[in-house]
């Protein structure tokens, strides 16, 4: 049987946001003992936590999240480890070791998830150099995955990556969690965002199939 | 190469909602002209659309839904067709033709999903007996799952599959779409609530792997 990393944080009222980004509210609904069940309902940014850019992020014309076909959410991924520090880029030369093929996904381990806890989390992440967010768009890879808030460092305020990757629609998935539990180089993922109309992203599930 | 069908319903601000639940709401967050990206936020019950029950949407000292395992997100399900019309049950010998085993997810193909324009959708819907719910709680499979609104007919004001089920851990995923695709009666599913702390559910994404 398969075993599956879940590689999804975990959504509170207190998850580190993108700066500008609302915290999520969980508001009661009903009541098991007067209702017969508990439920609630939330308001978050479709940014929260783990989650797909869609193409309209950064590309108004282009794709929301419930236009995504679901081939493109299961899919081969390549690990590229390149260990990096706050604001450092991931260079053109870091995905010089493992092949990047056209349709896979590309999951960058920088490290940077264990910094989850510390102040510059969201504000001084590394991100893709311009030269290597054109090495994955010419690639016409899938998918663009990174353990870090932004596929963009914190430093970069001009947003270049995302600026590539989405009007290639070229999907962006942020703010992993455990990638340094995937000991393998090639694996199935799974990236389960919500069908949400319109929408310029989703907060999703995200399984790696090991 | 997997074929995907996808069973997930799309969320727009007028999808049919289980009566006395908000219609979702999308508020506009930022724009791509002043702020450099387009993005917006979500007001939703956490039983919108397509989604998952956790055990607390019943059993409120159970599990909430971000702490199911993700070992049980992927997983083998069998597909039960059992055509029902308004309120109708869906009986123990429904489940007759085909071996339904421990821990696996058991998908009920009522033909109701095809009324989700229909008026009575959310009020009228068939549902599991008590005798069809107590046998699927004996054979302990992972979860139910239903193209209709809820395991419980409409006319059933006690959600009785609901009780049974749910306090023995059994998850329950409903408001399933395009279940009448799937060809074959078993295949891997999987199921992608988001991990939304301490909450009674989850819209989620889920996908046939077929």
């Amino acid at each position: 049987m398969v075993r599956v990393i879940d590689l999804t944080m975990r959504i509170t009222p207190s998850i580190r946001v993108f700066p500008g980004s609302p915290q999520p509210s969980f508001i009661p609904w009903s009541r098991f003992d007067s209702h017969g069940y508990d439920s609630e309902a939330v308001f978050m940014s479709t940014h929260t936590g783990t989650h797909v850019d869609a193409p309209s992020h950064f590309a108004p014309c282009l794709a929301s999240i419930d236009m995504v076909p679901a081939s493109r959410l299961v899919c081969s991924a390549v690990l590229i480890k390149a260990p990096k520090g706050a604001n450092q880029l991931i260079e053109r030369e870091d995905f010089e070791n493992e092949p990047v093929r056209e349709g896979e996904v590309v999951m960058i381990a920088t490290g940077w998830e264990k910094r989850v806890a510390k102040s510059n989390y969201m504000t001084e992440n590394p991100g893709l150099s311009e030269q290597a967010a054109r090495y994955l768009a010419r690639k016409k890879v899938n998918a663009v995955a990174i353990d870090g808030p932004s596929i963009d460092a914190g430093a970069d305020s001009k947003f270049t990556a995302h600026n590539i990757l989405l009007p290639r629609s070229i999907l962006v998935v942020e703010n992993l969690c455990n990638v340094s539990k995937i000991s393998m180089t090639r694996f199935t993922l799974v990236i389960s965002p919500l069908k949400l109309g319109g929408a310029t992203g989703s907060p999703a599930r995200v399984l790696a199939l090991v």
